[in-house]
């Protein structure tokens, strides 16, 4: 009776990390050749998985990663780990992405932020060019979201899975979901882009680059050229700063730091040394995250988010959407600055143009997109029901 | 007849920058001493104005400018200008701030962003130090909202104004506005702060701070020290490219450039030298305004804002707005990503807690916070009731 209870309560609200530990696994496409028509001798990319995969081979989910995200969705590497992965209170046994019944993918992307984080595992301008043996620096092809998803079509058929049952993601992985159901439509059963809409606009182009814009003021950035010297980590850390600020909300910013000072007695307006308490915060966020991340990989990433329209790169940006046929669960909230309601709701006003359905899920919370991967446990009811529909 | 019609549609929707031609004046405030204590020997600031101040001189309307404006509120330099000064449309003969009745002063700031524009008298950083003979750099004393406030009652009492019909301005003008009312609530009769708060919130504090961190990456700021050298232009016209693009709205941006290449044939998917539209757009407004702009001045500028509490830079966010006593038209765009509208509408709750009036308007249109300082004549009706109301 007491477990029963309890097993409701954890239903509800779970409180405990997906088990088994995790483990960081490897695949290998030789000769990838991206849309854009470049061949990468060597892509070498890392994955975890949660659940099993049946025999059948058609009860897996693919997760592709936000940004600044990388594969570790669920889970803890080890029993002491600080954290589980960034998903992890919607992936697990019972939870709205049930282990029980579901195989969860989750693949680390190509020019993957965290370069030098040692739980990834990526290919991208800080990795070897064969052919020269220094690292590929700005020489390395310029990438799509088209091609992150090429990479996991190399992956689903070394796993020999026929058909994802959903693919879903968050922001960039939300965009990689997208064009999933676009392009490939007879490869996945369904459809969940999170906190993300299906083609980035002036508005994202342009914040997308004032992102980037710190990497290339830091003479250490040298074009790209710096993995024999010091890296740029001072411009890559201002631009984690405006990433995590863009990425929250006002009300985050305001009730959590107001106006204080960061340190006691030190008046910024005595002295340039002293400053606020919610800019040292960013600060020290963005330099902390800095020294696993990699610049170069960070001006990948926002020129493949620049190019996105699902399905249609170079077209026009609602026949990638009504190539989707699939059903759709679109998650956002209109406390979003990076992916704002409107563009959200344009995105389905398209895909349903067709009678394609199309369910809409309001978060709310006080992050902002960040919402999309903090507070998912919100969406757990209709994700669970939308997952196991017949 | 034919006149008549013609001056009903220019009364209706003014045509014609404010006559007679403008020119900018100067004034001197010999050892100003700052709120934090600190003496300027010599602050000298430009002003304009407009219509005639009456013999009673109680005909007076102060205008402050906002972040990268200055004091050119209205009319021309000379008659083939492109473009007469910021809030022409509701500043002349007839419209909302009618130069037949109120005389218009318009001063340029301490620290004003423009210091290398010839149209532009400041004293910050950029100026020479009598003390070295050398520019102050980043030993100019850090100045407050107030402190611009204080130079504007240096003025007063040199034209021997005793109070101000009104105080109006956008944006940091708008700041400057509650100043006024909030520290010298005797001075002025009404006060009309447009797209702005009565503080400067965590969320404000955190994005000023975004705008200046490109300056501080560019090599050659060296800590403020380069008026031997080379400045650092790079670095402020991403600022100023940051503001920009903050301080409109995504409709702005996706209306205007859409997804468009800078040049046609050349694709950012196939080469680092493409680019957007949007950016490339952005690139070159940052850059062309940061070459009559100087660094130092924009983070004096950031500094000052970021510091902002109405009537009490140390104290607490509400006593100086219980301080206001004089009528209140706030007028804002829900749009408005710097001043958002909620900030706008707790502003407006704490001052009218104790009986104040205030009246809001709300302004529409796709230029976001700039919708405050570009679209300002769909207020002209209230503006006008406003001032004029006995």
């Amino acid at each position: 009776m007491r477990l029963t209870l309890c097993a409701a309560l954890l239903l509800a609200s779970p409180a405990f990390a997906y088990e088994p530990l995790v483990e960081k696994q490897e695949f290998t496409l030789n000769d990838f050749v991206t849309r854009g028509g470049e061949t990468i001798p060597e892509m070498r990319l890392g994955y975890e998985t949660y659940g099993t995969l049946n025999e059948a081979k058609d009860n897996a989910i693919l997760i592709p990663h936000f940004f600044s995200g990388n594969s570790h969705a669920a889970g803890k590497y080890a029993e002491d780990d600080a954290a589980p992965g960034y998903w992890d209170a919607i992936i697990g046994s019972g939870k709205a992405i049930d282990t029980d019944k579901w195989f969860v993918v989750s693949v680390d992307s190509p020019v993957n932020l965290g370069a030098n984080d040692p739980n990834v595992i990526t290919t991208g301008p800080a990795s070897i060019n064969p052919a020269t043996n220094e690292p590929w620096g700005m020489d390395f092809p310029i990438l799509t979201i088209g091609d992150f998803v090429d990479t996991q079509k190399g992956l689903m058929d070394q796993l020999g899975i026929p058909k994802w049952h959903a693919v879903m993601g968050a922001s960039m992985g939300g965009l990689q979901s997208y064009e999933w159901a676009a392009r490939y439509p007879d490869k996945l059963e369904r459809v969940i882009p999170v906190i993300s809409s299906g083609w980035a606009d002036a508005d994202l182009i342009a914040w997308l680059d004032v992102w980037a814009s710190p990497i290339r003021l830091d003479p250490n950035w040298n074009g790209g050229d710096y993995y024999g010297g010091e890296a740029p980590n001072a411009g890559l850390a201002q631009a984690l700063k405006i990433v995590t600020l863009h990425a929250n909300s006002a009300e985050w910013a305001n009730s959590k730091f107001g106006r204080n000072w960061a340190s006691e007695g030190a008046d910024p307006g005595k002295d340039w040394a002293n400053d606020y308490l919610v800019v040292e915060t960013l600060n020290a966020a963005g330099a902390t995250r800095a020294a696993t991340s990699d610049a170069n990989h960070f001006l990948y990433l926002v020129r493949a988010n620049q190019q996105f329209v699902a399905g249609h790169p170079d077209g026009n940006i609602y026949q990638g959407l009504l190539d989707i046929d699939v059903p759709v669960m679109l998650i956002h909230t209109d406390e979003d600055l990076v992916f704002p309601g409107n563009a959200v709701r344009d995105t389905a006003a398209i895909i349903k143009s067709d009678g394609t359905p199309v369910e809409i899920v309001e978060l709310e919370g006080i992050n902002g997109h960040l919402d999309g991967v903090l507070n998912m446990s919100q969406a757990a009811g209709p994700i669970k029901a939308f997952l196991e529909a017949e």
